[in-house]
């Protein structure tokens, strides 16, 4: 991120990261007797590591509907144990098959493939417990919301079902007639759970609908330029600067938004959902405008 | 089940299964494009199987608090989802490596090891979204209390982390000091789930806290009852009858109770924790039969 040109949003990302590492440190258990390898290969996957982008987003929601900080980082640890238990299960060898994540080895490298399906499983179980637990919000309500539309946004319908298909892609071939294909395929995969994330401070503020559809909006915007930017990185990027493998895509012949539209067309439509996304965020003035930072920073960041 | 000996408890059991089955056929996603073979995978690893003993804890506890069978029944398909999704990945190539689950091939063997991870991963999320629904108690607080108690039962400190510590377990040689041990591994690996199967009929009722120790009291001896007697089928079943791998802890040079105590002093156990079980029950007076016949069902099954 260059410090010129998103100073704010660097100082806030750097900021969230690193109450969201507290967070979690004290979250996530440590070493038991004679399941110290399931702590530490759950501690492996989620510390230290990754932009945090999506407690970003719950911390930024949050904080447009005056929600407690303590709150939003508990949702937004939630959010994030979800996401970490997901690229712990997508790495596996019968999966994406990955050595290298985040610039260390895989957790089923570092340990073994065992530990890492089991570590995914623990980590994706205390999510529900995370959101359930009156430490996140006094109204029980407000947490039975969170859980449904975390488990709506992660399961079978969402993330889970998204990686299916992202599977089963790698075996046809698409052309640009199937951009509505890839399309739902990454909302699913990767926008729903980004969609979650800035839901989930509305939730906590219990905000208006008129502000929920418009973080919608946002989300929506904002998780296919990620998508994009990040097929762009996986092209164009190394694996020393972006922290893991690249030109993975095109070597397992996968349909991408670049190989459909070519580099330059991705780029600009990548751009064009940005500004689109922050446009969906006037009614909060300059509350939102870190989110609108965001909104530049996936398209032009490096990795 | 001997028809003769356990009339009420087996046509109670059989009720339970087959209410269960509707229930998990309508909560579970049919075919959609393109993940239709993870929701394929889901139904294959959910219905049609098993004795639902869970799920009929769950329905014995609820009706002992005067529950709504339709609440029962949704918390019994949470618990099965969970108990489901822990088989599938335990099946796996990198686990157990099993290859028959009920007399049928195991889902990565029917479908392949990346579905099987999804589908367990599906299964697990949408146990949590079934107890957070209004659908499932119109009080909050109780669904609340229900995705907390679950996910404490079946995550790092519950079932995981007992499979965590099974795994380890083929690795070192224990012996009959270490019972301590394996009566802990069980407690975590099946234990805590079936206790919340007990409990959660008592959190729909909101029972006394009198009321909840007794069924804590009754679980804690049925849940080790219940892997005595799994170990004993392990060694003395034949796979025909028992629907999966038989002589496999021998194999393995796993410590079992079978193993560390030898079959006969196993058995007086099984069936002194079975009468131990049955008489926490007290308070409940004659409306408990049946879970006191399932207590003495558990020790004496042939599959």
């Amino acid at each position: 991120m260059g410090k010129s040109e998103y100073g704010a949003l660097a100082d806030a990302m750097a900021r969230t990261a690193e109450n969201l590492e507290t967070v979690l440190d004290r979250m996530i258990p440590t070493d038991q007797a004679a399941e110290r390898d399931l702590m530490d290969a759950m501690r492996y996957a989620t510390l230290d590591g990754g932009k945090r982008i999506r407690p970003f987003l719950v911390v930024q929601s949050a904080s447009l509907f005056g929600v407690a900080e303590n709150a939003a980082y508990r949702a937004g640890a939630a959010v994030e144990l979800i996401h970490c238990y997901s690229l712990v299960h997508d790495d596996l060898p019968a999966m994406d098959d990955d050595a290298l994540r985040r610039g260390k080895p895989t957790v089923h490298k570092h340990f073994d493939e065992a530990t890492a399906i089991l570590a995914g499983d623990a980590l994706l179980t205390q999510a529900f417990e995370v959101l359930a637990s009156d430490a996140t919000h006094s109204n029980p309500s407000v947490r039975c919301e969170l859980v449904t539309e975390l488990a709506k946004a992660s399961g079978a319908h969402g993330m889970v079902g998204g990686q299916m298909i992202d599977l089963k892609a790698e075996k046809v071939d698409l052309d640009e007639s199937d951009i509505g294909a890839i399309t739902r395929l990454q909302r699913l995969k990767t926008g729903r759970l980004i969609d979650f994330s800035a839901q989930a401070g509305a939730i906590l503020g219990r905000a208006p609908s008129s502000a929920r559809d418009a973080l919608r909006g946002y989300t929506h915007d904002l998780g296919l330029a990620f998508q994009i930017a990040d097929d762009l990185l996986d092209v164009e990027g190394d694996a020393a600067t972006v922290g893991k493998a690249t030109k993975k895509d095109a070597e397992r012949g996968k349909a991408t938004f670049v190989s459909i539209l070519g580099a330059e067309k991705a780029r600009d439509q990548a751009n064009r959902l940005a500004d689109q996304a922050s446009a969906h965020l006037k009614l909060f003035g300059d509350k939102a405008d870190l989110l609108r930072d965001l909104a530049r920073f996936v398209v032009t960041r490096s990795h």
